[in-house]
Protein backbone atom coordinates (compact mmCIF):
# COMPACT_ATOMS: atom_id res chain seq x y z
CA UNK A 1 0.00 0.00 0.00
CA UNK A 2 1.14 3.18 -0.89
CA UNK A 3 0.72 6.46 1.18
CA UNK A 4 1.39 9.66 -0.53
CA UNK A 5 1.77 13.15 1.33
CA UNK A 6 1.94 16.09 -0.65
CA UNK A 7 3.83 19.22 0.01
CA UNK A 8 4.86 22.68 -1.60
CA UNK A 9 6.48 26.01 -0.69
CA UNK A 10 5.03 27.31 2.32
CA UNK A 11 3.17 24.60 3.77
CA UNK A 12 1.75 23.94 7.72
CA UNK A 13 4.04 21.24 8.42
CA UNK A 14 2.20 20.07 11.24
CA UNK A 15 -0.06 19.42 8.84
CA UNK A 16 1.62 16.55 7.17
CA UNK A 17 4.03 15.55 10.19
CA UNK A 18 0.70 14.58 12.43
CA UNK A 19 -0.19 12.12 9.60
CA UNK A 20 3.24 11.30 8.89
CA UNK A 21 3.97 9.75 12.14
CA UNK A 22 1.11 7.64 12.28
CA UNK A 23 0.91 6.49 8.67
CA UNK A 24 4.80 5.15 8.88
CA UNK A 25 3.79 3.10 11.88
CA UNK A 26 1.52 1.34 9.67
CA UNK A 27 2.29 -2.36 9.03
CA UNK A 28 3.05 -2.78 5.00
CA UNK A 29 2.83 0.97 3.89
CA UNK A 30 5.05 2.55 1.94
CA UNK A 31 4.76 6.61 2.79
CA UNK A 32 6.32 8.64 0.03
CA UNK A 33 6.34 12.44 0.46
CA UNK A 34 6.37 13.99 -2.78
CA UNK A 35 6.34 17.22 -4.44
CA UNK A 36 6.36 19.25 -7.92
CA UNK A 37 9.91 18.34 -8.06
CA UNK A 38 12.21 16.88 -5.74
CA UNK A 39 14.92 19.07 -4.09
CA UNK A 40 13.75 21.77 -0.90
CA UNK A 41 10.79 22.60 0.30
CA UNK A 42 10.27 25.04 3.15
CA UNK A 43 7.39 26.02 5.56
CA UNK A 44 5.23 28.85 5.67
CA UNK A 45 7.72 30.39 8.50
CA UNK A 46 10.47 29.91 6.81
CA UNK A 47 12.55 28.03 9.36
CA UNK A 48 11.86 24.47 8.41
CA UNK A 49 13.70 22.53 4.83
CA UNK A 50 12.51 19.60 3.89
CA UNK A 51 14.35 17.43 1.35
CA UNK A 52 11.82 15.49 -0.75
CA UNK A 53 13.20 12.64 -3.19
CA UNK A 54 10.37 11.95 -4.85
CA UNK A 55 8.09 14.19 -7.58
CA UNK A 56 4.09 14.09 -8.39
CA UNK A 57 5.14 12.19 -11.08
CA UNK A 58 6.63 9.55 -9.99
CA UNK A 59 3.43 8.32 -7.40
CA UNK A 60 0.76 9.18 -10.33
CA UNK A 61 -1.48 6.22 -8.38
CA UNK A 62 -1.02 6.18 -4.91
CA UNK A 63 -3.58 3.91 -2.90
CA UNK A 64 -4.25 6.76 -0.29
CA UNK A 65 -3.94 10.43 -0.77
CA UNK A 66 -2.81 13.34 1.69
CA UNK A 67 -2.16 16.42 1.63
CA UNK A 68 -2.04 19.02 4.31
CA UNK A 69 -2.56 23.02 4.01
CA UNK A 70 -0.53 25.95 4.83
CA UNK A 71 -0.33 29.64 3.38
CA UNK A 72 1.23 28.11 0.16
CA UNK A 73 -2.55 26.73 -0.39
CA UNK A 74 -3.43 30.09 -1.74
CA UNK A 75 -1.05 30.08 -4.55
CA UNK A 76 -1.70 27.10 -5.94
CA UNK A 77 -5.80 26.28 -5.56
CA UNK A 78 -6.46 26.58 -9.06
CA UNK A 79 -6.57 24.65 -12.17
CA UNK A 80 -3.23 24.02 -13.62
CA UNK A 81 -1.06 23.63 -10.44
CA UNK A 82 0.73 20.83 -9.84
CA UNK A 83 -0.59 20.04 -6.77
CA UNK A 84 -4.25 19.96 -8.13
CA UNK A 85 -3.67 18.18 -11.11
CA UNK A 86 -1.68 15.71 -9.53
CA UNK A 87 -4.92 15.05 -7.14
CA UNK A 88 -7.59 15.49 -10.39
CA UNK A 89 -5.80 12.63 -11.71
CA UNK A 90 -5.20 10.43 -8.90
CA UNK A 91 -8.33 10.84 -7.03
CA UNK A 92 -10.04 8.37 -9.33
CA UNK A 93 -8.21 5.64 -8.47
CA UNK A 94 -7.42 5.88 -4.79
CA UNK A 95 -8.88 3.63 -1.59
CA UNK A 96 -8.95 6.96 0.32
CA UNK A 97 -8.26 10.74 -0.35
CA UNK A 98 -7.58 13.13 2.69
CA UNK A 99 -6.91 16.58 3.71
CA UNK A 100 -5.98 18.20 6.95
CA UNK A 101 -6.77 21.82 7.55
CA UNK A 102 -6.81 24.15 4.37
CA UNK A 103 -5.36 20.77 2.12
CA UNK A 104 -8.61 21.00 2.09
CA UNK A 105 -8.86 23.73 -0.94
CA UNK A 106 -6.29 22.15 -2.96
CA UNK A 107 -9.00 19.19 -3.16
CA UNK A 108 -11.59 21.35 -3.59
CA UNK A 109 -9.62 23.08 -6.43
CA UNK A 110 -9.48 19.97 -7.57
CA UNK A 111 -12.97 19.00 -7.78
CA UNK A 112 -13.26 16.60 -4.95
CA UNK A 113 -15.31 17.94 -2.57
CA UNK A 114 -18.05 19.39 -5.15
CA UNK A 115 -21.48 19.14 -3.12
CA UNK A 116 -19.63 17.26 -0.84
CA UNK A 117 -19.44 17.77 3.18
CA UNK A 118 -16.20 18.32 4.56
CA UNK A 119 -14.19 20.22 7.24
CA UNK A 120 -11.01 22.58 7.28
CA UNK A 121 -9.49 24.97 9.55
CA UNK A 122 -12.24 27.30 10.92
CA UNK A 123 -10.69 30.40 9.57
CA UNK A 124 -10.99 29.08 5.78
CA UNK A 125 -14.64 28.25 6.00
CA UNK A 126 -15.76 30.56 2.95
CA UNK A 127 -13.36 29.60 0.86
CA UNK A 128 -13.63 25.70 1.51
CA UNK A 129 -17.40 26.63 0.46
CA UNK A 130 -16.14 28.68 -3.11
CA UNK A 131 -15.61 25.23 -4.04
CA UNK A 132 -18.52 23.85 -3.90
CA UNK A 133 -18.21 22.11 -0.42
CA UNK A 134 -20.44 22.07 2.73
CA UNK A 135 -18.27 22.66 6.57
CA UNK A 136 -19.06 20.66 8.55
CA UNK A 137 -17.58 21.69 11.95
CA UNK A 138 -16.16 18.42 12.96
CA UNK A 139 -12.21 17.44 13.84
CA UNK A 140 -12.83 14.52 10.97
CA UNK A 141 -15.61 14.62 8.15
CA UNK A 142 -15.77 11.23 6.48
CA UNK A 143 -17.55 10.83 3.04
CA UNK A 144 -17.01 7.97 1.08
CA UNK A 145 -13.48 7.41 0.55
CA UNK A 146 -13.09 11.39 1.15
CA UNK A 147 -12.04 12.05 5.00
CA UNK A 148 -11.14 15.77 5.40
CA UNK A 149 -9.45 17.06 8.71
CA UNK A 150 -9.98 20.32 10.81
CA UNK A 151 -7.05 22.76 11.26
CA UNK A 152 -3.13 21.63 11.87
CA UNK A 153 -3.12 19.27 14.64
CA UNK A 154 -6.12 17.46 13.66
CA UNK A 155 -3.98 15.69 10.99
CA UNK A 156 -3.58 13.33 14.25
CA UNK A 157 -6.97 12.92 14.66
CA UNK A 158 -7.53 12.26 11.08
CA UNK A 159 -4.34 9.63 10.42
CA UNK A 160 -5.57 7.77 13.12
CA UNK A 161 -9.67 7.46 12.31
CA UNK A 162 -7.88 6.68 8.38
CA UNK A 163 -6.10 3.79 10.15
CA UNK A 164 -9.06 1.99 11.68
CA UNK A 165 -10.58 1.95 7.95
CA UNK A 166 -7.04 0.46 6.97
CA UNK A 167 -6.15 -1.88 9.36
CA UNK A 168 -9.06 -1.46 12.30
CA UNK A 169 -9.34 -0.81 15.97
CA UNK A 170 -6.82 -2.53 17.43
CA UNK A 171 -3.41 -1.45 14.96
CA UNK A 172 -4.94 2.68 15.32
CA UNK A 173 -5.22 1.61 18.70
CA UNK A 174 -1.51 0.83 19.07
CA UNK A 175 -0.21 3.80 16.83
CA UNK A 176 -2.44 5.50 19.13
CA UNK A 177 -0.54 4.39 22.31
CA UNK A 178 3.38 4.54 20.78
CA UNK A 179 3.29 8.24 20.32
CA UNK A 180 1.40 8.29 23.79
CA UNK A 181 -1.39 10.59 22.33
CA UNK A 182 -3.43 10.93 25.36
CA UNK A 183 -4.07 15.18 24.78
CA UNK A 184 -3.58 17.29 27.61
CA UNK A 185 -4.65 21.03 26.75
CA UNK A 186 -3.08 23.09 28.87
CA UNK A 187 -6.13 25.69 27.95
CA UNK A 188 -9.40 25.23 26.21
CA UNK A 189 -8.84 27.20 23.65
CA UNK A 190 -8.52 25.30 20.49
CA UNK A 191 -11.74 26.04 18.78
CA UNK A 192 -13.64 29.32 17.98
CA UNK A 193 -16.64 27.80 20.30
CA UNK A 194 -14.34 27.72 23.54
CA UNK A 195 -11.99 30.15 23.24
CA UNK A 196 -12.45 33.92 24.51
CA UNK A 197 -13.59 36.02 22.01
CA UNK A 198 -10.83 38.52 22.30
CA UNK A 199 -8.10 35.76 21.34
CA UNK A 200 -10.40 34.12 18.16
CA UNK A 201 -10.15 38.26 16.87
CA UNK A 202 -7.15 38.52 17.23
CA UNK A 203 -5.97 35.17 15.41
CA UNK A 204 -8.61 35.54 12.65
CA UNK A 205 -6.97 39.09 12.07
CA UNK A 206 -3.39 38.14 12.05
CA UNK A 207 -4.25 34.78 10.02
CA UNK A 208 -6.13 36.63 7.84
CA UNK A 209 -3.37 39.74 7.40
CA UNK A 210 -1.19 36.77 6.47
CA UNK A 211 -3.20 35.62 4.04
CA UNK A 212 -4.13 38.86 2.09
CA UNK A 213 -0.13 39.51 2.00
CA UNK A 214 0.52 36.11 0.26
CA UNK A 215 -2.71 36.81 -2.21
CA UNK A 216 -1.25 40.29 -2.97
CA UNK A 217 2.14 38.92 -4.18
CA UNK B 1 14.87 35.53 22.17
CA UNK B 2 16.30 32.62 20.21
CA UNK B 3 15.09 28.75 20.51
CA UNK B 4 17.12 25.87 19.42
CA UNK B 5 15.74 22.72 18.92
CA UNK B 6 18.37 19.80 18.36
CA UNK B 7 17.94 17.38 15.45
CA UNK B 8 20.10 14.31 14.92
CA UNK B 9 19.82 11.40 12.67
CA UNK B 10 17.00 8.76 13.12
CA UNK B 11 14.98 11.40 15.41
CA UNK B 12 10.89 10.87 15.73
CA UNK B 13 9.89 13.82 13.61
CA UNK B 14 6.81 14.85 15.31
CA UNK B 15 8.21 15.36 18.97
CA UNK B 16 10.28 18.18 17.80
CA UNK B 17 7.79 19.48 14.36
CA UNK B 18 4.57 20.09 17.26
CA UNK B 19 6.75 22.49 19.40
CA UNK B 20 8.34 23.87 15.99
CA UNK B 21 4.70 24.72 14.84
CA UNK B 22 4.00 26.24 18.36
CA UNK B 23 6.77 28.52 18.93
CA UNK B 24 7.16 29.56 15.08
CA UNK B 25 3.89 31.32 16.06
CA UNK B 26 5.56 33.47 19.72
CA UNK B 27 5.73 36.60 18.59
CA UNK B 28 9.88 37.96 18.68
CA UNK B 29 11.18 34.18 18.80
CA UNK B 30 13.86 33.12 16.41
CA UNK B 31 13.37 29.12 16.42
CA UNK B 32 16.43 27.66 14.96
CA UNK B 33 16.59 23.80 13.88
CA UNK B 34 20.68 22.74 14.63
CA UNK B 35 22.32 19.58 14.19
CA UNK B 36 26.10 18.16 14.88
CA UNK B 37 26.94 19.72 11.53
CA UNK B 38 24.78 21.26 8.68
CA UNK B 39 23.02 18.93 6.22
CA UNK B 40 20.54 16.52 5.77
CA UNK B 41 19.09 14.71 8.77
CA UNK B 42 16.48 11.65 8.25
CA UNK B 43 14.31 10.86 10.81
CA UNK B 44 13.72 6.86 12.55
CA UNK B 45 11.44 6.14 9.51
CA UNK B 46 14.02 7.16 6.98
CA UNK B 47 11.31 8.39 4.62
CA UNK B 48 11.76 11.96 5.82
CA UNK B 49 14.84 14.33 5.66
CA UNK B 50 15.85 17.95 6.91
CA UNK B 51 17.72 20.12 5.15
CA UNK B 52 19.42 21.46 8.51
CA UNK B 53 21.95 24.87 8.26
CA UNK B 54 23.12 25.57 11.93
CA UNK B 55 24.82 23.63 13.59
CA UNK B 56 25.14 23.33 17.41
CA UNK B 57 28.48 25.45 17.31
CA UNK B 58 25.96 28.33 15.48
CA UNK B 59 24.37 28.45 18.71
CA UNK B 60 25.96 27.87 21.91
CA UNK B 61 23.50 29.90 23.92
CA UNK B 62 20.19 29.95 23.51
CA UNK B 63 17.47 31.37 25.29
CA UNK B 64 15.03 27.84 24.96
CA UNK B 65 17.00 24.86 24.19
CA UNK B 66 14.53 21.92 23.25
CA UNK B 67 15.39 18.67 22.61
CA UNK B 68 13.15 15.94 20.75
CA UNK B 69 13.57 12.10 20.94
CA UNK B 70 13.60 8.92 18.82
CA UNK B 71 15.62 5.70 18.36
CA UNK B 72 18.84 7.95 17.40
CA UNK B 73 19.18 8.40 21.34
CA UNK B 74 20.23 5.28 22.19
CA UNK B 75 23.35 5.97 20.39
CA UNK B 76 23.74 9.18 21.83
CA UNK B 77 23.09 9.37 25.06
CA UNK B 78 26.65 9.41 26.77
CA UNK B 79 29.50 11.80 27.44
CA UNK B 80 31.32 13.21 24.33
CA UNK B 81 28.10 12.92 21.52
CA UNK B 82 27.74 16.25 20.66
CA UNK B 83 24.28 16.79 21.34
CA UNK B 84 25.06 15.95 25.09
CA UNK B 85 27.95 18.10 25.20
CA UNK B 86 26.10 20.82 23.54
CA UNK B 87 23.16 20.27 26.06
CA UNK B 88 25.91 20.52 28.98
CA UNK B 89 27.60 23.89 27.70
CA UNK B 90 24.41 25.57 26.88
CA UNK B 91 22.16 24.27 29.67
CA UNK B 92 23.51 26.62 32.83
CA UNK B 93 22.83 29.62 30.51
CA UNK B 94 19.33 29.22 29.58
CA UNK B 95 15.95 30.46 30.40
CA UNK B 96 14.21 27.02 29.86
CA UNK B 97 16.20 23.65 28.99
CA UNK B 98 12.96 21.40 27.71
CA UNK B 99 12.70 18.34 26.16
CA UNK B 100 9.52 16.01 24.51
CA UNK B 101 9.60 12.36 24.99
CA UNK B 102 13.24 10.52 24.81
CA UNK B 103 14.52 13.24 24.25
CA UNK B 104 14.90 13.64 27.97
CA UNK B 105 17.37 10.44 28.02
CA UNK B 106 19.83 13.48 26.31
CA UNK B 107 18.94 15.65 28.77
CA UNK B 108 19.79 13.42 31.48
CA UNK B 109 23.39 12.27 29.48
CA UNK B 110 24.16 16.01 30.03
CA UNK B 111 23.34 15.54 33.61
CA UNK B 112 20.21 18.20 33.98
CA UNK B 113 17.93 15.39 35.28
CA UNK B 114 20.03 14.43 38.21
CA UNK B 115 17.76 14.20 41.47
CA UNK B 116 14.64 16.05 39.48
CA UNK B 117 11.34 14.52 38.52
CA UNK B 118 10.99 14.46 34.49
CA UNK B 119 8.70 12.47 32.34
CA UNK B 120 9.68 10.34 29.16
CA UNK B 121 7.98 8.14 26.68
CA UNK B 122 5.93 5.51 28.84
CA UNK B 123 8.41 2.72 27.65
CA UNK B 124 11.63 4.84 28.13
CA UNK B 125 10.95 4.73 32.23
CA UNK B 126 13.90 2.24 33.34
CA UNK B 127 16.49 4.37 30.74
CA UNK B 128 15.55 8.11 32.38
CA UNK B 129 15.78 6.40 35.49
CA UNK B 130 19.02 5.61 35.48
CA UNK B 131 20.43 9.20 34.91
CA UNK B 132 19.14 9.77 38.42
CA UNK B 133 16.14 11.47 37.23
CA UNK B 134 12.43 10.10 39.01
CA UNK B 135 9.73 9.65 36.66
CA UNK B 136 6.36 11.07 36.77
CA UNK B 137 4.03 10.01 34.88
CA UNK B 138 2.49 13.37 33.67
CA UNK B 139 1.81 14.65 30.40
CA UNK B 140 4.40 17.73 30.73
CA UNK B 141 6.74 17.89 34.17
CA UNK B 142 7.95 21.48 35.18
CA UNK B 143 10.73 21.31 37.59
CA UNK B 144 12.67 25.05 37.94
CA UNK B 145 13.74 25.89 34.03
CA UNK B 146 13.42 22.41 33.17
CA UNK B 147 10.52 20.71 31.23
CA UNK B 148 9.71 17.73 30.35
CA UNK B 149 7.33 15.82 27.95
CA UNK B 150 5.81 12.72 27.59
CA UNK B 151 5.92 10.54 24.42
CA UNK B 152 5.95 11.71 20.97
CA UNK B 153 2.64 14.10 20.50
CA UNK B 154 3.15 15.73 24.02
CA UNK B 155 5.75 18.01 22.70
CA UNK B 156 2.29 20.35 21.65
CA UNK B 157 0.72 20.30 25.06
CA UNK B 158 4.49 21.16 26.47
CA UNK B 159 5.21 23.97 24.01
CA UNK B 160 1.74 25.55 24.94
CA UNK B 161 2.87 25.04 28.15
CA UNK B 162 6.25 27.08 27.74
CA UNK B 163 4.61 29.82 25.85
CA UNK B 164 2.47 30.37 28.97
CA UNK B 165 5.26 30.89 30.82
CA UNK B 166 7.00 32.92 28.61
CA UNK B 167 4.61 35.46 27.27
CA UNK B 168 1.70 34.45 29.25
CA UNK B 169 -2.20 32.95 28.60
CA UNK B 170 -3.50 35.51 26.15
CA UNK B 171 -0.37 33.98 23.44
CA UNK B 172 -0.75 30.70 24.58
CA UNK B 173 -4.08 30.34 23.93
CA UNK B 174 -4.30 32.62 20.92
CA UNK B 175 -1.06 29.87 19.42
CA UNK B 176 -3.41 27.10 20.63
CA UNK B 177 -6.28 28.41 18.62
CA UNK B 178 -4.05 28.94 15.35
CA UNK B 179 -3.22 25.84 15.45
CA UNK B 180 -6.55 24.39 16.22
CA UNK B 181 -5.97 22.05 18.88
CA UNK B 182 -9.07 20.50 19.93
CA UNK B 183 -7.88 17.12 19.90
CA UNK B 184 -10.64 14.20 19.80
CA UNK B 185 -8.41 11.36 19.35
CA UNK B 186 -10.63 8.30 18.37
CA UNK B 187 -9.80 5.66 20.58
CA UNK B 188 -9.04 6.00 24.61
CA UNK B 189 -5.30 4.38 24.02
CA UNK B 190 -3.04 6.90 24.59
CA UNK B 191 -1.57 5.83 27.67
CA UNK B 192 -0.85 2.35 29.29
CA UNK B 193 -3.32 3.10 31.83
CA UNK B 194 -6.35 2.82 29.20
CA UNK B 195 -5.16 1.22 26.92
CA UNK B 196 -6.14 -2.84 26.31
CA UNK B 197 -3.32 -4.48 27.74
CA UNK B 198 -2.63 -6.45 25.05
CA UNK B 199 -2.51 -3.41 22.95
CA UNK B 200 0.19 -2.35 25.77
CA UNK B 201 1.69 -5.58 25.51
CA UNK B 202 2.55 -5.17 21.47
CA UNK B 203 3.42 -2.23 21.90
CA UNK B 204 5.85 -2.60 24.59
CA UNK B 205 7.54 -5.36 22.27
CA UNK B 206 7.53 -3.78 19.22
CA UNK B 207 9.65 -0.31 20.66
CA UNK B 208 11.55 -2.87 22.44
CA UNK B 209 12.64 -4.73 19.58
CA UNK B 210 13.36 -1.60 17.61
CA UNK B 211 15.37 -0.41 20.67
CA UNK B 212 17.15 -3.68 21.10
CA UNK B 213 18.31 -3.35 17.32
CA UNK B 214 19.36 0.10 17.65
CA UNK B 215 21.42 -0.53 20.39
CA UNK B 216 23.36 -4.04 18.82
CA UNK B 217 24.50 -2.16 15.73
Amino acid sequence: MQIAIAVYPDLTVLDVIGPYQVLTALPGAEVVLCAERPGRVSDDHGRLHLDVETSFADVPEPDVLLVGGGLGTRRLMHPGSAVVEWIRAAHPRTTWTTSVCTGSLLLGAAGVLDGLDATTHWNAVQLLESFGAAYVPERVVERGKVITGAGVSAGIDMALTLVDRLQGPMVAQAIQLAIEYDPRPPFRAGSPATAPAEVTELVRSVMDAAENEVLGD
